[in-house]
């Protein structure tokens, strides 16, 4: 490979993204905020910055691999006329409104913006498994486009900045909610002596086998009429009682569980009780 | 099969019941409390009871399905000289607590009690995909399990008579919170123009992969210790406090998030900040 590559941010995860660059053949500058985490990097023939706005003059694309948004603008600001017409990929965990925030930005100064999200660990870097999510400019997709598919399987999600954290936090919530579902059964599990690793393996395989009725719930919402005759909100209301009385009688509490009980509760006293439950997607997203 | 089986109850699963153990080749007495939806059973061979009584004297094993508990204990109760000696498999949704309370009342007036729990819809019953959990009286599951057999697959949890319910309703909770994940991607994702299917899609393949660390978990909490450097508390604060921004900023409410961030909040304010972040479970058990 051929071309000239900066990464800012020498955590886990830039230091990953940076090894798996340099491997991939590319000529590497780091930049670190503590500037002993470079040494291994120079060691193994990248080039160390002693500024940003040095490693920001080194490269063609330039990654940012810091903490959080408040270190991405503390440190790209003051940069800004170093990282003009250049590719920035910015690489750390964000919220939608915040890559929109920095995009504008960059649009402001001529910087060409990528916004990224990374659906992996560290040690996954460089292999397939690696999902890692673009929106943004287009133009900065296709000009990094090669030293991206290096990292891992790379998906651009729309010209809309906000995107790939969109969906990354999306994602992440779904799967918060499920790991939650793990701890709601361990707990009441665990009151009849049953080891958490005996009721994650009957988790595991119960879950398997419902995620697909994630798509019958999708075809009712995208229908949206909310008439089909599955289960109804005081079905479903009657349902979730039980597993909240039964949790609660075994000590253990059902606050995990509360959230979906007000939803159908509120459906239920604003005369949608005979809907399909998945109408509670609209308690979502009604203004509080 | 040869043996006289009766049925309480035709329902949606009281007559698949009833439909499989007559296909089996067994007498079915059957009775429900709106008479008229024995007639397709009595035209395809089996015998109609006109009263709970009656259908308890006809049968040596008798399956309740009747809605909740407290529509069996209504009719159960003043048929107690009839079911004497009898073995009673209660199929009916209800509490650990619910089926302990039945169960000590069966043994007061000398009935054979096993406790059951469908995991499986009425159209499954009678193939291997319906699973039926059973807990409470060794002998009568021995004596039962012929016929249990036929219904799907059959698996005994031990004789503590809640044993069934607590791991039939243990587990519904863990697919109640990963629906909500469901919903919460969905109603997030919506926000950019995605459909639901294709919102759905994405989940589904997304937490077929993740689901795997729910052994990671029980590993933790098996454990017990708590400080195996893996995320800690502070860390998934930090996270969830941007899965909760992100929403919001859509316009999504976060409140199926909300509990997952008190408890993590509890523990960090009781100096667990650094412990393993499945530490939380303790906190699911805490009197309150
Ligand atoms: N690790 C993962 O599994 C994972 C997965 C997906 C996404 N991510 C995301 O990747 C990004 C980096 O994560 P990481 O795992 O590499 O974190 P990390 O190991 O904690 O490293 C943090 C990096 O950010 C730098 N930093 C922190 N605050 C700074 C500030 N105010 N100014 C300048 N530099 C600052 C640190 O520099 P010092 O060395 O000077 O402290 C270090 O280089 C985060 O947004 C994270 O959410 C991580
Ligand atoms: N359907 C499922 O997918 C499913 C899955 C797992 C477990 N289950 C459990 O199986 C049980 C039966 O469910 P189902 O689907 O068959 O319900 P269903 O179709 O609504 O039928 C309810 C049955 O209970 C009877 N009943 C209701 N209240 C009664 C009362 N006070 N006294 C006497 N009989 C009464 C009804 O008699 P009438 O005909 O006179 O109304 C009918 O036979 C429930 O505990 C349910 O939770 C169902």
């Amino acid at each position: 490979m051929q071309g000239n590559l900066t990464v800012l941010g020498l955590g886990a995860m830039g230091s990953a993204v940076a090894h798996r660059l340099r491997t991939a053949g590319y000529t590497v500058t780091v930049w670190n905020r503590t500037a002993a985490k470079t040494a291994p990097h120079t060691a193994a023939g990248a080039h160390a910055a002693p500024t940003v706005a040095a490693a920001a003059d080194a490269g063609d694309v330039v990654f940012v691999v810091l903490l959080d948004h408040a270190s991405v603008r503390e440190h790209l600001d003051p940069a800004a006329a170093h990282l003009r017409g250049k590719v920035v990929v910015n690489l750390v965990t964000t919220t939608p409104n915040q890559a929109r925030d920095t995009a504008a930005w960059a649009a402001d100064h001529g910087i060409t913006y990528l916004d990224g999200a990374v659906m992996a660990v560290p040690d996954m870097i460089g292999t397939p498994e690696a999902r890692l999510l673009y929106s943004g400019d287009e133009n900065a997709y296709a000009i990094a486009r090669t030293a991206l598919d290096t990292l891992g399987t790379a998906e651009y999600t729309g010209t809309d900045p906000g995107l790939a954290a969109l969906k990354d936090t999306a994602l992440l919530a779904a799967m918060d909610l499920m790991l939650m579902g793990y701890l709601q059964a361990i707990a009441m599990m665990r009151t009849a002596g049953a080891t958490a690793a005996d009721t994650a393996a009957e988790v595991e395989a119960w879950l398997a086998a419902m995620l697909p009725h994630g798509r019958e719930i999708a075809a009712i919402i995208d229908g949206a009429a909310y008439d089909t005759g599955g289960q109804s909100v005081d079905f479903d209301r009657h349902g979730l009682a039980s597993l909240i009385t039964a949790s609660r009688e075994q000590g253990v509490s059902a606050a995990l569980l509360e959230p979906h009980r007000r939803l159908l509760d509120e459906l239920a006293a604003t005369g949608h009780g005979a809907s399909d439950w998945p109408r509670i997607i609209d308690r979502l997203t009604v203004p509080r």
